[in-house]
């Protein structure tokens, strides 16, 4: 499954009638390279701070995703999500190596966010095959939503890679069709893991948030606002889309969110 | 660490003087391509046996070692077992791929061999970081060893692929200079991971030889012996010659084996 198929991706509201137009810093920022983009060092904080946060998203993902192989029911069943893990570390060594490559401690960049994606993993573990298949989807579309808001708001180099990223990401397009498989054959699983997505969005919010707090550069560049301070309501507003295109998939899904 | 750079490997001692050119077989074999050797049904059996037994052990060691990077002192060092790890699912993706080629459905293939890898590995889960390290060392060089044993006995194009699997092991080389820095440290931990190695060895042979007693054709083919029949003096030389090198290479790690 490309992310074209996806149904509702948070970026059919184009990035340029939200945050960025609004503010006119993401048009700068996004004609500029990274080594012109990173003379403010606002900017350079935040760029860090994104692919420390990024980086360590995908090493845990990987993580969950190899523990949560464990409950296949089928060896071909355990290797789709070996892959979707082995993917995500690919991912986790491009993201690690830019860091290396601005001349950043990649270890240092991830520290700050361990402690939110430990805890959202921790209040998420699967209890079965299908809360785990939910989960990869979930995962995998919420990040692909994620990657595609805050591209536009990003110097040229940190784009393509940004962009490089998820253009691999969509490994979980199997996940659909076994979850899919098991509603038709009982109904009431849809109940539960609509239930369980639920539950998936809330803790990602959670976390979110919690970022969102601590890490004022990231944010305020995350809603386009670099040279213009901090907005909250337009954190708001990209939580918002993230969480519609989620509604719009769970009930493409069949699991009424 | 390149594969050269290890110490004792098992093919010190050329394949040429042991098995292969006693019986003969094997140099019959070697100069034939997949389509002309797998005409004879029991070496097809045979390549089709170890293709799934290599397969279904490069996905329980990539879900060996995930499992095991959670126990990493650092990021760094999570990142590092991950990416053996994702090493090993890439591994298993050609495997699997090559038996899904030579029209045998992978799964099938692979479930002879699931007990024996998942009973060697829920014997020896590490208890800490270090015995994941000394596991994941020795694992990567046993395998290494067995890949060069068998691939001097297989037709042109099963060895390309087995070799070319075996090309891109030798991620476990930074496992020596941590487990060193751990023994120069403090001397009577040396002590407890040659134990570990000796515990890792013995639960690997006890499983092989399981494998062994279970799957004919594959054992006749392993010492060169497809035209003449089992020959359990073989099996038990080439065992021997894998412990010789795993016994060197504990030394030079500074354990004694």
């Amino acid at each position: 499954m490309t992310s074209s198929d996806k149904p509702g991706n948070a970026a059919d509201a184009p990035a340029e009638t939200t945050g960025a137009a609004e503010t006119g810093g993401a048009t700068a920022v996004a004609s500029r390279d990274w080594a012109s983009a990173a003379a403010d060092p606002q900017y350079r904080a935040a760029v860090v701070d994104l692919l420390g946060a990024l980086a360590y998203g995908e090493l845990a993902a990987f993580e969950r995703l190899a523990e949560d192989a464990k409950l296949a029911p089928t060896l071909a069943d355990k290797a789709e999500l070996a892959k979707m893990a082995s993917a995500e570390f690919h991912h986790f060594e491009r993201l690690r190596d830019r860091l290396a490559e601005i001349g950043e401690e990649p270890t240092g960049a991830m520290e700050p966010f361990v402690a939110a994606y430990d805890a959202f993993h921790k209040q998420t573990a699967p209890s079965d095959w299908l809360e785990g298949l939910v989960k990869a989807y979930v995962g995998d579309s919420i990040a692909s939503d994620f990657y595609r808001e805050v591209a536009a708001r990003l110097d040229k180099d940190t784009r393509e890679l940004v962009l490089a990223v998820l253009d691999d990401t969509g490994h979980a397009g199997f996940a659909v069709e076994k979850v899919r498989a098991a509603i038709d054959a009982d109904p009431r699983v849809g109940g539960r893991l609509a239930l369980w997505a639920r539950r998936l969005m809330g803790e990602a919010l959670s976390q979110s948030q919690r970022v969102v707090a601590d890490r004022d550069a990231l944010s305020t560049m995350l809603v386009g606002g670099v040279a213009d301070g901090f907005d909250l309501a337009e954190v708001g507003r990209m939580f918002s889309r993230i969480t519609e295109a989620h509604t719009k998939r769970m009930a493409a899904l069949g699991l009424a969110a």
